[in-house]
């Protein structure tokens, strides 16, 4: 079950928080590509539409997660998102637009939230790895994404687990998307043979699936597949 | 529904990790005499009892909590603790004994989940205080219950959300036990008006609620009890 480490000699487990979007699917083959046994890690976090939970299931499978779980957790008790409480989702925005403050499809504090559970997993399973798909330049809006965020959850993780306490191993969290551009994560990802018709990125699907090419997701993903040169396999519905 | 704040003039919110036991409703008794709105907040965590929850329900009832809410997670998924896996506690220890290393009812991650969850619900409230009852003297062996860790958390929290990025407002992480002993936190508890027979503390009770008294929790309380001179009423069981 588990893969030698082709650099160290031994096993390196590593959990990869997987959203079933396109980011955290080109996390999941850099993990792999990097020698690690990747342990996937998806939500249902109260989201409007299951569509993303689907593909990360397909994308944990094909991709050969050593073992995918989704953990339930209740976003919406606490409200303050439009994408866990009943607001609209915000079409049809320029790049100048989405870079003005921050998105009300940030969701309270969530990032923090992956990462803890992504944290117990990797302190149950012996790991000290954490892969996450934030990116600081397509998503400049959310806190939780910016590069000292980053730095500073690492920090409170080496102090919050035993680990930290007996000085046996550092909890590193890896953000290898961080200053990539959505072009560049798509050209990475195909390089690395990733197929991305799975994946998916819009805010506001269709029952079956396709994209609404119109919220902000959807028109950055457009957008780097145009620029990355890969052919764009998303299905959009006609609007 | 808001209270007017004695200090500054204005409401303050502040969310409170209430578990149902004795320290957290002390650390609900200090937040109000401090002058915040207390929003409660517990988890149903797959503990293996749901007496404590019970508790906290009655406390924050009690107490005047502004509103109180379960949220539930599963660490079951992942294991790895006496509390949430099929491990037997331990019981008897001697104080030295259970100074000795990181004990096998910690959970893993624990504390950060649940500031994590505190985190996004201060956001959403509006509010940038919480509290939390974590002990770095009775409780030694656990790594997020230590002062650097609680310090990390609150300077990682700063970063995570919008306060941190607008520079509105500055999350405080409060943990006014930190330096109590058992006896001291009774004895403060009881001098604010916290009764303290809905309390619970034992990790292995029985169905209807009686105190195992050998657990190190129970073995705790006890000593705590007798110390600081404030009659225990807790319900033990025989033995």
């Amino acid at each position: 079950m588990i893969r030698p480490d082709p650099h160290e000699g031994h096993s390196r487990r590593a959990v990869v928080l997987l959203s079933g979007g396109l980011d955290s699917a080109t996390v999941l083959a850099v993990a792999k590509h990097e020698g690690y046994e990747p342990y996937a890690l998806s939500f249902r976090y109260g989201q409007r539409h299951s569509v993303e939970l689907t593909a990360a299931r397909g994308i944990a499978e094909t991709m050969g997660a050593a073992q995918h779980v989704t953990v339930a957790i209740d976003l919406r008790l606490f409200g303050g998102s439009a994408l866990t409480a009943d607001i609209d989702v915000p079409k049809n925005r320029s790049v100048d637009e989405m870079g003005g403050g921050i998105p009300i499809t940030y969701v309270p504090a969530r990032n923090t939230i992956f990462l803890s559970f992504a944290l117990a997993w990797a302190e149950v399973l012996g790991a000290s790895d954490i892969f996450i798909g934030v990116n600081a330049l397509d998503y400049s809006g959310y806190p939780d994404c910016r590069p000292e965020y980053i730095a500073a959850y690492e920090s409170m993780a080496n102090l919050a687990t035993k680990a930290g306490v007996e000085g046996t191993t550092s909890v590193r969290i890896h953000a290898p998307l961080m200053y990539m551009t959505k072009a560049q994560i798509i050209a990475r990802g195909s390089e690395l043979g990733v197929d991305y018709s799975p994946t998916t990125s819009c805010y506001d699907p269709s029952p079956d699936g396709l994209a609404c090419a119109q919220c902000d997701s959807c028109l950055l993903r457009r957008k780097g597949f145009a620029e990355s040169g890969v052919p764009d396999p998303t299905r959009y519905r006609a609007n």
